[in-house]
């Protein structure tokens, strides 16, 4: 499974919005067959595993990283095609909680006389596909939030200026992280502040599916800070319902909900799920960043942290947290903790309670 | 050379203010002897070495973290002590600066007919002892700031509430780097706001010689605060000249230089270094820790990060600093990373340029 686990993670780039699979099938102990899912519209994991596997399926054992589907969708039933190869048993590291598989695809094996078994790893798969599983199962992608940051936890200078707090190394590491997002989220003080492009520059060769670019601009402000909607990446802007929209505005976009000249952070985000993105990555100033925090909708905190001072008129990492006392302090856990050139680079989850 | 520095180092609580020094005796590729300097007064390491040696001294090499003594101070000249002993050879991984020494140690050695290297792991050895060595090369002791912050570089709420922002396994660790410091520094406000002892409490029963609480008051206006005042280490508040301090302090005081109310800095780490303080910690409010930062004082930055997030209204690091743009920012290299408890502590010192 873990073999399997490391096959579904080639596909973090390109599967959107479908999950990562991996499937490894072993016969006697030894790995007959193996695949993972590239890219949505194409062969399922246990396709590619099956074909490896040829003849050899007959009687072997499949492990895959979800339970194989029992609808026809751009291809046939994988449970369908795990029978027809004559596999014996399959262990999954969990159920798939798409309403069109969501133990059907179980049944269907069960129903077949295959063996079944669920729950190896499974863990470690929910973290795989963190993105696809919090789309179905809360109806809103994944947020991670991004910021690189000072010792002393300032993102820019008062000015705005922000180029460069983190290192090369930290910026190339970004990349892979937006590639494998299915949006990247900013403000209109961003934009206008930066005109960033917000696309994925990778320095190998590697695949990726273009993140969609969400701009959060109420007034449709900054349509000529145009970085955004340039190159071959899809840019939605979501505005206030009474904006007024260009007739030439080459990109989608979207109305949402205004409160108190406020976004509905919610409904931003059930809007995307709708769109069938899976993870979103925020790369935003501290107004923006804080927002999603004080609304409990930050799933994670990738910060980049460069061993430098820029002292206390700087700009501060997240603004309007609204904390007075020690006990409403945000807590975070520890994810991960590395060296990134001269930055540290740590993956923080916000802690309940 | 790599034994004798830890063993060396065995006598970091203890040895103030002199410096650590350890020796290793070998005669044919054998260690025969070894020691290290435990306390001011007692013996040094060679005198334990050869004392361990004995007669298998002669012929003997001795390698040593710090050129051998020339002279007579509590103990007689390890150099003599060498050459009665018989040793042929003397491996030194750094020359003493200290004036009554300086090379009078080798020369000494080589006029008796002892071959004399000095060099190896002369990085590391200058590491050790860079307390002693900054007071006696530069007149000053070694600065290290501790802080202990939240993520987004905040040290305190706005209304001064502090406790605890890190965890216990950090609050414990700086314990350790209280004991190897000769003085714990701290401001008014701190005295103010905590009352604190700055005493070190250690978990595990090493011995150590109790630092010396430094507390920058100028008009001794926190003479009421008197933790800070008990237990076994003695307390220095150092004042403006034109303070008045009441008969009954039962504290050592001295007045030091102010100019627009801020103490003259440098002038309170040279009073340090005349009174044998190799290393200072401080452990002291954004304010003066940001002056001494601002003054180009800092040779370390020991900071204890927690996965907590403050909010922008909290206390920064380091105020006053003056940084406008991001060319004036001030670089530090991360001299050592790692995780203690949920924290992560980083040691840093500022990079010239």
């Amino acid at each position: 499974m873990a073999r399997a686990l490391r096959l579904a993670e080639r596909g973090a780039y390109t599967t959107r919005p479908n999950p990562m699979v991996g499937c490894v099938i072993a016969r006697e102990g030894q790995v007959v067959g193996e695949g993972w899912h590239q890219r949505k519209g194409g062969p399922h994991a246990e396709v590619f595993a099956l074909q490896a596997a040829g003849e050899q399926a007959r009687g072997a054992t499949a492990y895959v990283t979800l339970e194989p589907c029992a609808h026809t969708g751009s291809t046939g039933p994988c449970a369908d095609a795990l029978i027809a190869a004559g596999v014996t048993k399959v262990v999954a590291a969990m159920r798939d909680p798409f309403p069109q598989v969501d133990g059907a695809g179980f049944d269907k094996l069960r129903a077949a006389g295959v063996e079944v078994q669920s729950g190896l790893m499974e863990a470690q798969a929910r973290q795989l596909n963190r993105g696809f599983l919090s789309r179905i199962e809360r109806g809103r992608p994944w947020l991670r939030v991004k910021l690189g940051t000072s010792l002393d936890g300032r993102t820019a200078m008062a000015n705005g200026e922000s180029k460069w707090i983190t290192g090369e190394a930290s910026r190339r590491d970004v990349q892979r992280w937006r590639a494998r997002s299915g949006a990247i989220l900013t403000g209109a003080n961003t934009v206008l502040a930066d005109d960033p492009s917000l696309t994925v520059r990778l320095e190998d060769a590697s695949e990726f599916v273009p993140p969609l670019r969400v701009v959060l601009d109420p007034g449709l402000a900054t349509i000529a800070r145009g970085r955004v909607r340039e190159g071959d990446a899809p840019t939605l802007y979501l505005h206030a319902p009474d904006a007024k929209p260009p007739r030439e505005l080459a990109a989608q976009r979207a109305a949402v909900d205004v409160r108190e000249g406020r976004f509905d952070l919610l409904a931003v985000l059930a809007l995307l799920a709708r769109r069938e993105i899976n993870e979103v990555q925020v790369e935003a100033g501290a107004t923006l960043a804080g927002a999603f925090l004080a609304a409990g909708l930050v799933d994670e905190l990738l910060l980049y942290v460069a061993p430098t001072l820029l002292g206390d008129g700087a700009r501060p990492l997240f603004s309007g947290l609204g904390i007075e006392a020690m006990a409403q302090r945000t807590r975070l856990q520890v994810v991960e903790s590395r060296s990134v050139g001269e930055d540290q680079r740590l993956l923080l989850r916000p802690v309940a309670g």
